[in-house]
């Protein structure tokens, strides 16, 4: 399948280079170009997104503002891509899938990637995948990229409401655990005996289990930055009316945001322990 | 080994029967009487705490004025106790386990209890001890009521600081997952989706899997009651000094509190998906 990739973060990269492995033919665009530069030898790099030749448009950006400048340029869908399957992977809120969902009719399908850049590349991330029969079934070469794939439905939306649910569990799971570590640390547990009491815990979810070095570990490398993660819960507590108490998910945002402002912008998610160092 | 258990709520109860299922002799005392008297044709009945004749003395009390109350009345320890070794299953501020180690000397240790009263029943439960080697190891049989024993030190301290890390885990991560219920359901996901969602995440921890069907349900049946599950994260926040942020902590704290200011006092803590339903 000729497919265009939209956008060269850690993700767009990742899954990029996921799709050149599957043996798909493959179109890149970024708007910085050093990071296009890379797949020349392999893919064909657009100057434009106008310029995508490829039936499939698959947008890897990184939040609703530059998913709908790329692809809704004047509010409106993009000409050049009017015969084009759109394929949205970024977590964005239920009303921005929607709205490209009005845009571009029965050829755009939400799609949200759970799972880090490296199990993307690995084909281990996990696709949710929410839009009408006829155009989840012309993409299933692309599904066929990870190893799982889980239908939300024929609605875009949906696929969003269940990313910002996993999301909103990852994020605030994090949070807690990062709480678990400074308190443990207040109360002069060393770290080595807190990743051991983490590790040995029922109450650590799984998923968590490869946080924990990074939650120890000063340097907070990674690919999910703390603003990405304050971004994800606001949407998450967009799903509720106005007014009803997430005292547990509201903190967590705050976390992520204020740990951004503290300095750690760049850092992992995992750099939530460090809320409060700089006061 | 001959054995008081002084306080017969649900998990005293629980640890009661697991002692005699394990062939130790008991005597047991509670406050008010209708709960020894099922225990009567099996254990000793006491009419008062001093009646102990056990070397053995296990509290089972609810919380740090229960402890205290009855373990140092008047502040000083209990005259009839002073040849028996005392063990505290209570979740407790470490200060109050200090404060008894101080009064008790080297006949104290903490011995918190990991897991709910089925878990007790059948040995699955594990105890986190800290006290001293000799006292430790004097109670051998006592610890062999249950599949696992974690030693935390030498310090009946420091075992309440592990059993508060741990609970604040399970407390604040229960919180997480309760709101992620209540804004899927915002969000028109219906009940069924969301139990498949959450035993379907890697994100679920797997001391949680067993509340999803109790958060789900509007019973809220279980043993660990809403103000319970405040106490615990208030002491959990005690470990770090006063001022430093904690707002996911304090939310789940928050969150308890209130569910059960709003009628949910006797409801055991997944009740906390009921948060703001009357406010």
């Amino acid at each position: 399948m000729r497919i265009a990739v939209i956008g060269l973060g850690g993700m767009g990269s990742a899954l990029a280079e996921r799709l050149l492995d599957e043996g798909h033919e493959l179109e890149v665009w970024n708007r910085s170009t050093e990071r296009s530069a890379p797949f020349a030898p392999r893919a064909r790099v657009l100057g434009d997104p106008d310029a995508v030749g490829a039936d499939v448009v698959v947008l890897s950006l990184a939040d609703d503002a530059s998913v709908t400048a790329v692809a809704r340029p004047d509010g409106r869908p993009r000409a050049a891509w009017t015969d084009r399957l759109v394929v949205n992977t970024a977590t964005v809120a239920p009303a921005t899938e929607a709205e490209l969902a009005e845009a571009y009719g029965d050829r755009f399908v939400a799609a949200p990637i759970l799972g880090a850049p490296q199990a993307v590349r690995t084909g281990q991330a996990r696709w949710m995948v929410g839009g009408p029969d006829d155009a989840r079934e012309a993409l299933t070469p692309l599904w066929a990229a990870f190893a799982t794939t889980t239908v939300a439905g024929t609605a875009p939306e949906r696929a969003a409401v269940l990313k910002l649910l996993s999301n909103q569990m990852l994020l605030a799971g994090l949070a807690v655990v990062a709480e678990t570590v400074r308190l443990g640390r207040a109360a002069g547990v060393g770290d080595d005996a807190l990743t051991d009491l983490l590790h040995g815990s029922p109450m650590l979810p799984p998923g968590l289990l490869n946080r924990v070095d990074g939650l120890v570990d000063p340097e907070h490398a990674g690919w999910f930055a703390t603003p990405l993660g304050a971004k994800d819960l606001t949407h998450a507590l967009g799903l509720a009316a106005d007014g009803a108490p997430f005292p547990v998910t509201a903190g967590a945002r705050d976390a992520y945001r204020r740990v951004a402002d503290e300095g750690w912008a760049d850092a992992d998610v995992t750099a939530v322990v460090e809320l409060g160092r700089r006061p």
